[in-house]
C-alpha cells in the first residue's frame, strides 16, 4: 500500500473535540464516568458517527460497543480497533476517546479512498475501562475475553451501591449481542502514554512490547470506636493508625524497588464512621504495586504482607488482605509488534519500544486473539488528570502506523 | 432538705428507654445526628414531656429549647440544668439524653412533692452538642455563651453542604426567643463519664473539678493528581502519603505524652478524588489532642508543628494546619463544686474528684455564670459506641446529688 495514504489530521481533532465536550470539566478534562448520563451522551455520540458512516452496530450484554466496515470476504474473522470513551471522575479529554477516534478516523479515510478490504473491521468502544466508578478497571473486556462471569459483573455496584446492569440497562446500553465468543483476526489500541517517556525523549511512536506486572489488593483493617477525649492511649484501637502505617509501609516499597522502575500507590481509603471526635473502626485502603519484570512481583507481595502484621502491631489494630487482583506481566503478540515496526519503518516515523504501565483492554484481549497497542506522546505524562493534553503533529504519525498496519492485516 | 427527696429511679429508666427509641440503630445504640428527622422527633418528645410537665417552652434562635420551672420570685435570674439530645452516628443512649432526662427528672420529684423554688430551674437540650453533622461540636452553646456569631453559627453546612440554619427551619426548631444575652444564676450538668475511671474504681459519682486542654486541628494536604500506574516514584505528590505520615507523627505524640495522661487522635480523614488508579490531591485531617494540664498544651502543638514540615519533606506535599480550635483546660466554679461535695457527703454518696477529657456544654456556660458537672459511671469506659451502657443503681446517688444540690441553689 502507498506510503501516500494518511488520515485526516483536521477532522481528527475536530472529531477529539467534539467528544471532550461532553462531560467537559471548568478544569480542562472530562467527567464520563461508566454508565453515568455523560456515558451515554457519549455513546450516542459513538452510535451518530457509526450511522454517518454507514457501519452496522451491534452492542454486546455489557454495552461494549462494535461498528463494523463490512470487509468482501465476511466468513474471515474481523480485525478489531478500539479504546474507550469512559473516563476518570476528573480525567483528561484524550485517555481512551484517541484510541476510539484513531480507530474511527482509519475507517473514514479508508472510505475516503474508497479502499475495500477482505476482511471486516470492527471499532470497538469498551464499557467501563475506568473502573472509576465500577470497579474493577477493564470489566466489560474481562467479560469479553471470557475472564469474568456475566453474573458477577452485572452485580458489580457502585459507591451508592446502584448495580452496573441495573444503569446500564437505564442509560440505554444493555445490548442483545453475546459477550464474547467469537473469533477475531487480531486487536490493535493506539493509547496516549500516561507517561513522560515519549515527550521526553522526543518520539511521537512507542511500539507496546508488553505491559508493567500490576498486582492490587483491598487491606482491610479492623478496629474499634471510642471517644476521641477520654479514651486513654492504650485502650485505643484507630483503623485509621493502622490503615496510615500500612500506607506509609507500602509507599516505602515503592521507593525500594523505584531504581528497577517498581512502584507502589496507596490510592483509596475508605474510613467508618470518619468523624471528629470518636475513633473509626474501619478502614479499607486499596494499593496497587507494579514492576516491569514479572517474576519480582512476588518480591514485593512478600514485602506488603511483611508490613501487613507489623502495621497491626504497630497500630494495635487487625489487618488482613482482603482482595487481590492483578494484571499485566505480559508480552504482545510477536506477529503484530513486527509489523507496527515494519509499518513504522516504511513510513519514516521514528519509534522506540516501551512497556505500558497503565492497565488497558488490550491485556484481556491477549486471550482471545493476536493483540499489540501503540503509544503516542502526551504532554509532561500528565494523565489521569484535567490537565492532560497531546500535541496534534505528534499524534498523528502514530495514528497512521495505526492505519497502515490495520490496513495489511485486513487485506491479508 | 430533707436527705428524703429522692429521685424516682423507674420513671428515669422509662423516660431514657423511651427517648432510646428514637433513631434506634440494630446494634442497640442511637443515631439522632443533629437537626436530622430523628433530632426533630427527639424534640418533639422533649417538647411533649416540657407540656405534660405544665412549664414553658422557649426556643432560642439556633434551636436551643428550654423549659421552665416557674420560681417565686420571677425577678431573679434562673437555675440551669440540661445537656443535649442529639447523638454520634453510632451513638449511645446515654451520652447527653442522661443529662437531660436527670433534669427533666428533677423537675418532676418537685413537683411530685409540691416543692416551690425561689428561683426558676430551667431544663436545657443544647442543639449540635456533638457536631457530629455541623462541625464544631457544642456550637450552639458557644453561640449561647457569645462566643461565635450567629450568622457564622447558621452558615454552617454538612457533608453535603446543607446549610445549619436551613435544616433548623426545616425541622421547625429556629426559635424566636435570644440566643443567650440573659442573666443566668448557675449551670449544673450531668453526664456520662465516657472514661473507664469511674467504673473501675466502682465509685457512683465524679465531682468534676475541671477539664483536659483540648486542642483540635485540620491539616490540609495538598498533592497531585496522577495516573497509579506509569507515574514514576519521583514525580509522584499523594496526598494520602503526606496526610498517613501525620497521622502517624501525631499518634506517636499521643504515646509520648501517654505517661502523664496526655494523648492525641487522629479521627477523620476525607481525601479527594480517593479512587483506585489515581493519586489523591488532595487530604484534610481532623486531629485533637488533649492533656490535663492546660501549660502542657503548648508543648504538643509544637510537636504537631514539627511533624508538619518533617511529613511534608518526606510525602512531598504541601502540609498546613488550616484550622484550629479549642477548648477546656479549665476549672468549673469553685462555689458550685463545694455545694455538690458537701450533698454528696450530707446524701452519703462516695465520689471522686475528676476531670473531664471530653468537651461538653459546660465549658462555654462557664464564660456565662457558675457552672459544674457530676458524672455518673458508664461500664467499662465505653462511649461514642452503641455498646455505650449503664447501671440504673449506680446513676440514681447521682442524679440525686443533682436534684439537692439544684434545690439548694433554687432555694437561696
Amino acid at each position: 500500500m502507498s506510503t501516500n495514504l494518511s488520515i485526516n489530521p483536521d477532522r481528527l481533532w475536530q472529531t477529539l473535540m467534539e467528544s471532550a465536550e461532553i462531560g467537559r470539566t471548568p478544569g480542562g478534562g472530562v467527567r464520563r464516568l461508566a454508565l453515568s448520563d455523560e456515558d451515554k451522551a457519549v455513546r450516542d455520540l459513538f452510535a451518530r458517527w457509526v450511522k454517518e458512516g454507514g457501519y452496522a452496530l451491534a452492542v454486546d450484554g455489557v454495552g461494549n460497543m462494535f461498528a463494523r466496515r463490512e470487509g468482501t470476504d465476511r466468513s474471515l474473522p474481523p480485525v478489531l480497533v478500539g479504546s474507550h470513551l469512559d473516563s476518570q471522575a476528573k480525567g483528561g479529554r484524550f485517555d481512551g476517546p484517541l484510541g476510539v477516534i484513531a480507530g474511527l478516523e482509519v475507517l473514514r479515510t479508508l472510505d475516503d479512498r474508497g479502499i475495500k478490504t477482505k476482511r471486516a473491521i470492527e471499532l470497538v468502544n469498551w464499557t467501563n475501562e475506568e473502573g472509576a466508578r465500577f470497579p474493577p478497571p477493564m470489566l466489560a473486556s474481562l467479560a469479553f475475553s471470557g475472564g469474568a462471569d456475566l453474573a458477577w459483573v452485572e452485580d458489580r455496584r457502585d459507591r451508592e451501591g446502584v448495580r452496573f446492569a441495573d444503569e446500564l440497562a437505564r442509560i440505554g446500553y444493555r445490548g442483545e449481542a453475546p459477550v464474547g465468543g467469537r473469533k477475531l483476526d487480531s486487536y490493535f489500541e493506539l493509547h496516549i502514554e500516561q507517561g513522560p517517556i515519549l515527550d521526553q525523549v522526543g518520539l511521537p511512536l512507542g511500539i507496546v512490547t508488553g505491559g508493567f506486572a500490576m498486582q492490587g489488593m483491598r487491606i482491610a483493617v479492623r478496629g474499634e470506636t471510642a471517644h476521641s477525649g477520654p479514651t486513654p492511649m492504650m485502650r485505643r484501637h484507630n483503623a485509621l493508625v493502622g490503615a496510615s502505617y500500612m500506607a506509609i509501609a507500602v509507599d516505602d516499597i515503592g521507593w525500594r524497588y523505584a531504581p528497577e522502575d517498581g512502584k507502589t500507590t496507596v490510592a483509596r481509603l475508605d474510613l467508618r464512621p470518619n468523624l471528629p471526635g470518636i475513633l473509626s473502626d474501619e478502614a479499607d485502603l486499596w494499593i496497587d504495586f507494579r514492576h516491569p519484570v514479572k517474576e519480582r512481583l512476588p518480591d514485593m507481595v512478600a514485602e506488603v504482607e511483611a508490613a501487613v502484621a507489623e502495621s497491626a502491631r504497630r497500630s494495635r489494630t487487625k489487618i488482613e488482605i482482603a482482595e487481590r487482583w492483578g494484571f499485566g506481566g505480559l508480552v504482545f503478540d510477536s506477529d503484530l509488534i513486527a509489523l507496527i515496526r515494519e509499518t513504522a519503518q516504511r513510513l519514516g516515523v521514528p519509534s522506540m519500544d516501551i512497556q505500558t504501565q497503565a492497565g488497558h483492554d488490550a491485556y484481556h484481549l491477549t486471550k482471545v486473539c493476536p493483540s499489540a497497542m501503540i503509544f503516542t506522546p502526551c504532554k509532561d505524562g500528565i494523565s489521569h488528570n484535567e490537565a492532560e493534553d497531546i500535541d496534534l503533529a505528534s499524534t498523528v504519525p502514530g495514528v497512521n502506523v495505526l492505519l497502515h498496519a490495520v490496513l495489511a492485516r485486513a487485506t491479508t
